[in-house]
């Protein structure tokens, strides 16, 4: 049962956070990697730390990380990690960024741990249970409109190197009642806890995005594609990412994304 | 002597934070000003229980305050107070607005307080004094060229409601290492604990920055406006401010914004 790894990934967490909180504000050597997105020696432990655990605690299952590759793909359960979502945020001491940890159950995000190690925030999703945070149960918001809702986005240069991208959600941004930007990870969480509504992303991975689809969905949001279409083992919507806390915003959202 | 009131300054921040975290992340009713900013009960309510306590312990001050005006402006020492530097992080959930107190000595800030009640981080600046935070001394980074920098800020449609402003900006972002927006005050009490460079900002009033420049400038840093002259009771650069860490990058900063 996946009920024992959600746990697991929930120590999983803890020992990133160890790794992560050692180096978090102090002086750091940051490596541009070859799709020019930044890494720290921190990220590169963390992941170390994370797959050292599951290699000894769970070997038959398969890992893919952001930092170390994929092994054993094949498996039944496969564990997404990574280690640092928002290293541009941790290496400004921006407590938004997050340690992301997913379970795969053949292809489908069963569980997921958004981890906040500065603010200790913990968001815990499981299918089929109420995602928590910190131990609560949290649920998302209702928001009938798009002139009503709070968005969320990383948005930043990298995010949206593409210029049709940046067009399409310069078009969002400016339909919704307010913005708020480089919140990487933990804008996920504001919206499964009910704070915020939409959002809207694009260029995400793998790791950056299989933890979120539990805890959103467990808190009674979505996850889908610019489309509006559900995420799924056969549509990422081509990094292009919605999480929505009212579903009656998906139409809409999509609807102003693809005119 | 005014090392008192900086203690007081901290009461009044306790005071405001007390108010402000029974608020934080409930349903929350947001009213928007004539200025088109957003405005909640917390806000009011928090700078209502600092104007008391100045008006018992200093009822000869001056108090300026951003929701309820100005007092006994004339008076030698006045009260700066923005109850809510960040409305609209504080009505996302997002913890990047702070309460801001600042003490004017003749129109000269002398004290400032920036606290981040939900993070429970606060730094203090005093004048002639190292700039702490949470009572640990702090001092801004040395970073000699833009292209290596940190750049925060706000960022967002009202601040850069002006388009040339905008363009501006866009041009220094252009020109800096990474950016992270939507960060109001907290931007500057990073750049303070040498965590970034710089903030750029546009359409500040008194009560957003006062606090902020003896914070900046008693780690080792500068507040000037986007010319690149200090800020002063004399020179409010029109709502356009930068802070830097290290002073070199004043006029790199100031040419990129002035071509």
């Amino acid at each position: 049962m996946y009920e024992d790894r959600a746990d697991f990934a929930c120590a999983l967490a803890d020992a990133a956070a160890g790794v992560i909180m050692r180096a978090f504000r102090r002086p750091v050597e940051v490596t541009d990697k070859s799709d020019s997105t930044p890494v720290t020696a921190a990220d590169k432990n963390a992941e170390r730390a994370m797959r050292e655990m599951i290699e000894r605690e769970f070997p038959r299952d398969g890992i893919v990380g952001e930092e170390y590759g994929t092994e054993n793909a094949e498996s039944e359960y496969v564990w997404v990690l990574d280690p640092i979502d928002g290293t541009q945020s941790f290496i400004a001491g921006v407590p938004l960024f997050g340690t992301l940890v997913a379970l795969l159950r053949r292809g489908v995000p069963v569980a997921g741990v958004i981890n906040q190690p500065f603010t200790k925030e913990r968001w815990v999703g499981v299918a089929g249970r109420q995602t928590t945070l910190n131990g609560r149960p949290v649920q998302t918001r209702k928001c009938a409109s798009l002139d009503r809702a709070v968005l969320f986005s990383t948005a930043d240069k990298t995010m949206f190197a593409n210029a049709d991208d940046k067009k399409r959600f310069d078009a969002l941004r400016d339909r919704v009642k307010s913005a708020r930007y480089s919140t990487d990870c933990y804008g996920y969480g504001l919206v499964a806890a009910g704070c915020g509504d939409i959002v809207c992303e694009a260029d995400l991975k793998l790791y950056d995005y299989a933890a979120l689809v539990p805890v959103v969905r467990g808190a009674g949001g979505e996850m889908t594609d610019w489309t509006g279409r559900p995420l799924s083992p056969e549509n990422d919507g081509g990094g292009r990412i919605l999480a929505v806390g009212d579903a009656r915003l998906i139409a809409q959202t999509a609807e102003v994304l693809n005119p």
